[in-house]
């Protein structure tokens, strides 16, 4: 076995860009998972535990929660800025910044609740939305991301959008700014980038995309490794309905107030407000089925 | 630290509808994950447990798990009657009455593995296709879930399905109706609404969406939240099949028995029976690529 | 409960094809499961694990790991091997053939991270990259699997491709030929079948698949299982790029150099080198919003 050990310590040595061997420690994605897990927890009280939380005990969980939740996001959160510090910053202060925010997203997120209730006759209670809607969970974990890309924090936001996009199909970058009463329903596919705007009350189906054009050129990036250039991605109004599988592209495109995009819709410029965008079934092609050697053609 | 718990507490005073924190208790999702497993277990005897499983042993083994399935799932019933109550009926009586149904969901899941193993020259026997195939995965605990949902129980389906969702990227709602012989390959993305029926021997690909319309108003509800206004999802006929991504909407859009559907499709109108709906390649504008200001252009 | 067990062992009796009740072991989920995962760490060394890996201890770290890996492997590959043989191989030369070409398939991996950071504004660092792209993580255990593919290692790769789809949403056949400097941007949604072939420097976005023509009749296959017939999935050239949701079908299919695919494309026939084959914007019917009856008409 002597050689093969050999073999892969020379390809540590001789591939470089996909080792982490010296320096700092990363954050562990494992860690990340359980915190990202436990903010949920304080987010939806009483939702996710195996047990029935009393109102009389409520005041000790959430004090014990919050003690365990702040030592373990200190620890990551000085991981990150080992990695890329920030002038003037330690963790203990930014996690403090972080843990004060948290009534506050919990008020956005409680509009997000309200739109996939009121929005989806599938939806028979609110309970059955926090139990069941991906798309809850993923913009719940992304308003707690955003608040740390916010605060300047690298890779920890990031990595908590992903735990969230590995349960859910739901690829939110954290730096994106998306308003109040945000719905995205299924969820499976969606992608927002990093400098996309979203109004409030915008409701997305599944496999909808605000993303950017590939210039397949090199990147130029600043210092702190961000990208040159500015905005990629597209601006969408208030009260925008976009269905499913609709492909949006670029940092100009403007979706206006109140317009809906059809599904399956790939688009490289603005729509004026108070529209509706799609492809009209006359444009398909419609035909009697037929056999070419007998195999059915397409 | 104190007075962080206290701003917490002010908001799970102040924001209603994301907190669970009297009344009944609510399924958990911790043991809706591991009962939907076990019951996987039962239905694909010897595929999933880690030690192989003699003809000698098998009564006394499905006996053994029989038992420990039939208290846990008449907790997380009962859970769900205590929010949502049906006269007559108690918990111990629906989970026998869906546990006596095991049989005929087998009967059709076999059905399923059979279309994706005549269908799917990329299968090179049975077994790759229950070890490897989601959509047989997420089709077996949809054909549970439905059982239940028809049982009228509340919360329990939908949390089966989404766990499914979660591994899978398939959402099927336990409301669909659904024909033998289904095969839904590859899968992700795959959305079939709580009104939608669909005919024997169809064959979904990856992305296909039968959903609703979005009428952007609030939704009205009856007294155990079903929403008001009948069929929302499409009907798919027999022997029919639908190309990767494409997008079926409304409740009166019917496509019509053999009928096949390319992919990347926006339908909301009927197709008739034994035809081909499809975009034709010509209508893509193709030219030769072009730089702008040392940028490609899309 | 006696006669719910018996209903249960008579459903076994009568449905075959989805028991695996008798004869030799199948690999087990769970195993393949923990094996991917090792692997990872083997690849990417330093970047899983929860504690910091130094220098000093990474040789020895390394033997521990490699033959931990080799024992649970060598298990796995001989339950394929028991169910389909290969003449003259055995478990373990397959193993230890298998581990010799990791070297190999870090320098590929190394590539496509390269490509990834060069080609993702989004990106901050080459550890973001590691840390965070589904595509990534899918990408590897690809490249791993083909190996095992290549080997004639049944169940084995597809399980290992299988536990990756469920993770990224990314479905990525073992048979599948793909060159380096590969990178698939948020990835939710992509399939590539078993028998496609990309060039280098390919860059795909979710939702696109590489997909087959369905014929609708039954397949014909060889006594391994494998269909006759041919190459049923695209090919795709080098410095190609395909945005979000584009599906291209058939085995005849060529996508030729440097060609940019937009969007929500459906494609059955080759676009030549040096193109661009999208929608026009001006294909759209966009037009006013209005009411018929009270609800928005799409």
């Amino acid at each position: 076995m002597k050689s093969l050990v050999d073999e892969l310590l020379e390809s540590y040595a001789d591939c470089g860009g996909i080792n982490h061997l010296t320096g700092v420690n990363l954050p562990s994605k494992m860690a990340v998972a359980a915190l990202t897990q436990d903010l949920l927890h304080i987010i939806f009280p009483g939702f996710i535990s195996e047990h029935q939380v009393s109102m009389a005990d409520l005041p000790r969980e959430t004090a014990l929660q919050l003690d365990s939740l702040q030592k373990r996001l200190e620890i990551e959160i000085a991981k990150s800025l080992d990695m890329l510090p920030i002038a003037g910053q330690n963790a203990g202060s930014v996690t403090l910044d972080f843990l004060r925010k948290l009534p506050d997203v919990r008020g956005l997120i409680q509009t997000d609740v309200e739109a996939a209730y009121q929005g989806d006759p599938a939806a028979a209670n609110k309970e059955e939305v926090v139990l069941a809607y991906p798309g809850v969970e993923a913009v719940a974990v992304f308003r707690m991301a955003h608040v740390l890309y916010e605060l300047g924090i690298a890779f920890l936001p990031r990595m908590m959008t992903e735990w969230a996009h590995s349960r859910t199909g739901i690829d939110l970058h954290p730096g994106a700014e998306i308003g109040s009463h945000f719905f995205i329903d299924h969820g499976t596919g969606v992608v927002i980038g990093g400098t996309a705007k979203i109004g409030n009350r915008v409701r997305l189906y599944q496999g909808v995309g605000l993303v950017a054009r590939s210039l397949a050129k090199q990147v130029e990036r600043d210092e702190q490794g961000h990208a040159l250039g500015g905005k990629r991605h597209p601006t969408v109004g208030d009260d925008v309905t976009i269905y499913a599988n609709s492909t949006i592209v670029g940092g100009d495109t403007v979706i206006g107030d109140r317009t809906i995009i059809g599904g399956n819709v790939w688009l490289n410029r603005s729509i004026p407000p108070d529209s509706v965008a799609l492809y009209e079934a006359q444009q398909l092609s419609i035909h009697p089925r037929q056999r070419n050697n007998g195999d059915w053609v397409i």
